[in-house]
């Protein structure tokens, strides 16, 4: 029977080691070690959110903040290195979302399975 | 270089055959082969997930709500086999949490880093 810690421990550094995580690695140092592309992202970051716990909080987002999201997105999207790692942790969050798929099949499984047995 | 694919499926194989997993199945399936078991538990959960879902969207709970759902909890408590379940679900999000918390580190160093030296 496989450990399931020294399996999570090949898995962690199995993602260490992939092209996923060093290209993520990469463009996120060239953004943090460029003191403008930094501010902006952390601006980006900042701005976002800030809107996403007001929507959680179930309170009105006014036209104006939607307007200032929209600029410092379209700023971001501009600039070559912020754009790079926004593309880099899209392919990262992808590829946790698929490991996090596989893990938790067991407890779908015995969960899903009494849903349908239920219907 | 271990494959990210085949260290999850091995992951995966750990986790179902572990004593977390077999205990938390023969808890679910002992509950929900019990009819009246499954409808206390099945209400729990309801009530658990209106307010949670209420919370979230910044909406007022009332105090009959409140003292609702304190009762139901009283209820499945008091029902061994429920709280079995609600134990050996408890252990396993604990084990669930330890894994994902194992194969975040990559990310977590990554952006923890920059936030030390920001500071
Ligand atoms: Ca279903
Ligand atoms: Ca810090």
């Amino acid at each position: 029977m496989p450990n399931i810690y020294d399996s999570a421990y090949d898995l962690e550094k199995a993602i260490r080691e992939s092209e996923e995580f060093k290209g993520l690695k990469s463009a996120f140092e060239a953004v943090m070690n460029d003191p403008s592309a930094k501010q902006m992202f952390e601006n980006f970051r900042d701005t976002q959110m800030q809107l996403q716990e007001k929507q959680m909080q179930g309170q009105e987002i006014t036209e104006e903040e939607v307007e200032k999201a929209r600029s410092v997105v379209e700023l971001v999207q501009q600039h070559e290195d912020i754009s790079k790692l926004m593309e880099e942790e899209q392919r990262l969050n992808m590829m946790i979302n698929e490991i996090s798929q596989i893990i938790t099949k067991p407890l779908e499984e015995l969960y899903g399975s009494q849903e349908e047995a239920a219907e």
